[in-house]
Order: structure tokens, then sequence, then C-alpha cells
């Protein structure tokens, strides 16, 4: 028994994206429910320096993205920000998911040692494999899936942390 | 190469666990210069349906330790949620982490496919090791972690990502 690069990440970035949009649906909802412009939850922030829910939702999808990409030594695909409505950020959401799944088992499996070179705060980092996806990749996608959730509950969107887990 | 369930699990709880360390004691300068009561931040929420932001460390602290345990086969250590001041969260996040740290690797390694069962909401849940630690006990703890990070950032406390992240 042993535990696999591609288990360790496609798996489960689909899963979290998969809750994410699930939790969408219920913030549609909400606002479809109260007649709230949509603009002003993409806007909604919890603090003033800090992103807003469109970003946090759009950062999660590219974090996820660029970590399959980049252990399987594939271009990652760029995606400009356009997103102007929930229904922007599920298609967002959907070609991320595409995306991810599309990558096979054989490009990331392996990959722990893998040296991958980021740019981080304007400096070169160095990661292995291991230490972009456990390290940095996987907390960063959790952070802004978490982000978004939260900026929901303090709108008063009724979801819980079963959303955000799903199924194990 | 191989990743193992210890590598993805114990370095880093003990990583994260000490991220939000350092965020604690930024929430102390910060409720130090203010002349602000810590019970105030102690129940800071964001939304009065969620938890505090005491219990939120205290449920991140939960979750890696018993995940630990329960991969490892011991007994889960119980912790009573007594905590009054950011002080009292610094010792349950140290007593969580010398925990963690005190299961060797050949507890935890090849527990992939171990049959784990939880009361989740009421119904016990049979996870496999695998599932347990990524799909369930990992994000559970980022996600607590983030929501006090959040708490912290919605109240004005000067932390960023990058404290939240800390070294891959």
């Amino acid at each position: 028994m042993t535990l696999s690069m591609y288990q360790a990440s496609v798996p489960r970035l689909v899963a979290i994206l998969e809750n994410l949009s699930a939790i969408l649906d219920k913030a549609q909802a909400h606002i479809d429910a109260r007649k709230v412009d949509v603009a002003v939850l993409m806007g909604a922030r919890l603090a003033l320096d800090m992103y807003p829910f469109s970003k946090q939702v759009q950062i999660a999808c590219d974090k996820a993205r660029s970590v399959v990409a980049r252990l399987a030594g594939m271009e990652v695909p760029r995606y400009g920000d356009y997103e102007r409505t929930l229904a922007d950020l599920q298609a967002r959401i959907a070609r991320t998911v595409a995306f991810v799944r599309s990558v096979p088992p054989e490009r990331i499996d392996g990959t722990e040692d893998k040296e991958v070179v980021l740019p981080v705060a304007g400096h070169e980092t160095r990661y292995t494999g291991l230490q972009l996806l456990l390290g940095h990749s996987m907390p960063n996608v959790y952070f802004h899936v978490t982000t978004a959730y939260n900026i929901l509950r303090h709108n008063g969107v009724a979801i819980g942390k079963r959303d955000f887990l799903g199924q194990p």
C-alpha cells in the first residue's frame, strides 16, 4: 500500500471544486430569493484589504489547475478574470475540473522529488513536487474555498461545513 | 519514489498548527496594543450561528490529533475546552503538536486502506485511512485554521496569506 501523488492531488482537487460549485448553487438561490444584485455578492469581502468573493473562487481554480499542470510538466492554462456572475464562476470551476481530470495519473505519479520553481512574492522559490502539492497548493486551495464559504456565511447564506467537506 | 501516509499527515499538521501559533502571536500583539479584552476576541464570530474564534482553534487541534491517533490505532487524547485566553490556546496547540510529533512514522505508514469508523452527524461513517486523512481531516483542519484567520482579518489583525502558508 502506498499513497500516490495522483491520489493526493487530482481526486481531492476535483472534490473540493465540486463542493464549491454546490455551495455556489446555494448562494445563487439565496440572492435570487432576496433579489440581490449579484455584483454585490461578487464584491463582498471580510476586510477592506482582502480579495472579494469572486477573486477567492478564481484563485481556488488557479491554484488547482496550476499545481496539476506543473507536476505534469505541462503549460499552465491561462484563464482571464472576466467573471461577473455566479454562472460565470461556475463555468470557470467546470473548466478547471475538466482540465484537472484530463491529466492522466502517469503524468503526476512519481513527481514527489521533481523540482518546481515558482515566483512567490517576487522571489524564485524552489519546491519539490511533494512540498508544492502538500505545503503550498492544497492548503492554498482550501484557504480560498474556505474564505469564499466564510464570505457567504457572513452574509447569511444557509450553508454548513458538510457543504464544504462533501463526501470523503 | 512514493508518498507515505506519514508524510501526508504529521509534518503537514505540525506545519499548519505552528503557523496558527504564529498567527495567534500577532493577534495577541494586536489586542495588547489596543487594550482589547481577550474575551471579546475569543468570542468573535463571522456569523451568529458560527463557532467563535476560540472554538475554531480548538477544533483545528482536535481534528489534527484525532486523525493521527485513529490512523495509529491509539486512543484519541481528550482535551477539555477550558481555554479563556490566547495563551491557553497556544498551550493547546503546543500540546497537540507534541502529541502529533510523538507518533512514529511506522504507526501511520501503510494505513491507506485501514478501516476507520467515525460518528458523523450521528451516523456511523466508514472511511479508509486515505479517505479519512485526505477527504476529511486535512480539509477540516485547513477549514478551521482559515476560519480563525478570517475572523482575525475581519477584525483588523495585520496578517496575510504568508502567515497561513508559512514555509512549504
